[in-house]
């Protein structure tokens, strides 16, 4: 479809886990990776933006998983971008086999940032060159769920360090879903289960700090939230186990 | 020179820390990867090795980093196996930009191991297929350094976590020294400083283990140990600054 455009990778072996599949976190920035160079192609990256002081970030994200590929394994990532509000981008993805079989899915909402107000930023303010790449393409999984507050059973603290820092000095995106990830049993990622992790980001944690990372299991889904030394909930989460 | 082999690679944007230069443990990861790779091309791998019951395990590892190069730089990985005593492989790299500087040199050296008996194993049981490799450049780097007993002055805790792991659920042998730099100040990597990193892996950490990482600051380097919750010394580092 017009506006869907296809990047093809190979599993390297510094993405795969234990089970010798792509690690859940390296799956996460892959896509996210394309996110960028995509936007970055298409021309409206955050090398166009950064000198209006724009930029984007991520709101949330989702990411369906039906079976992780095998180490060395090719696999083609399409993306999208669709269904814009006023204030909200949705860029979307999946992931197929060479045979065109989808094996994950995956759904980001972006919001434009003035980066001297620190305030959002309409969309149309760069409708000149960003409608012309929205594309009629539905999105390939279910809207992002609501996350609630959660009752924390297990906690665990880290200190904000050199290997989880951006540019920016806050937190990479994919640094939450990875603390998140050390903290469940590995038995759960052994037999290639299906799952769906959802992930809502409010605010930024940054170098030295120290945060935590509260658990709460429920029946069918692992629950997570980031709390900040301030208190401040900068991170919600749900891996639901299918 | 005869059986030195280049790779070429691109510095990819998740490798990169937030300096926009390659991060030092993506650094080391380019080069193990590299060596496995290697192997695996020459008919030495652990592949090849695996149907014996042998694999090689990674004893030493020396770094010394001029400067990084910066994200999506391209750079040649040259690696050359040498020097071999009848239980240690020696493996070397370079690292250098597209008009042959190098700004990188590295040298790990290599235990076969006999995964029945658990112990070392003579290099010549594969002489047959592995000596024909050899090479007769020298070393790019001084020989590892000896590394003693420290004094801790920081401790930090860390359960071996999902995103730790190998296929044996053995800690992967990069995220020792992750961890080891996230507990140094980042101002020492702001400037692109020239760096010598030294590390001995004794003996592995293993999934659900609690470990401590020690650190002492000296005059002119950081010091690390890595000790398992039985108490053992798992490993033993070096940072030099220059």
């Amino acid at each position: 479809m017009k506006n869907q455009t296809t990047y093809r990778y190979q599993v390297a072996t510094q993405n795969v886990d234990f089970t010798l599949r792509a690690s859940i976190d390296s799956l996460g920035n892959y896509i996210l990776n394309t996110a960028g160079i995509d936007a970055q192609g298409k021309g409206f990256g955050v090398d166009t933006l950064a000198p209006k002081n724009l930029t984007w970030v991520l709101s949330k994200f989702v990411i369906e998983i039906d079976s992780r590929p095998e180490q060395f394994a090719e696999f083609d990532l399409t993306t999208w971008v669709n269904q814009n509000t006023r204030l909200v981008s949705t860029r979307n993805f999946t992931l197929s086999d060479l045979e065109g079989n989808v094996f994950i899915r995956s759904l980001s909402q972006w919001c434009m940032l003035d980066l001297v107000k620190r305030t959002p930023v309409a969309l149309n303010t760069i409708e000149d060159f960003y409608a012309p790449y929205i594309c009629e393409a539905a999105c390939p999984c279910e809207a992002p769920m609501r996350l609630k507050a959660i009752e924390p059973e297990v906690v665990m603290e880290h200190k904000v360090a050199y290997s989880d820092i951006d540019f920016n000095r806050h937190m990479n995106t994919m640094r939450y879903i990875g603390l998140m990830l050390d903290m469940i049993d590995i038995e759960h990622f052994k037999e290639n289960r299906p799952m769906r992790i959802d992930v809502h980001f409010i605010v930024e944690c940054l170098y030295g700090q120290t945060i935590k990372v509260a658990m709460q299991q429920t029946e069918s889904a692992t629950l997570f939230e980031v709390i900040r030394d301030d208190g401040v909930v900068a991170c919600r989460a749900a891996f639901t186990w299918r």
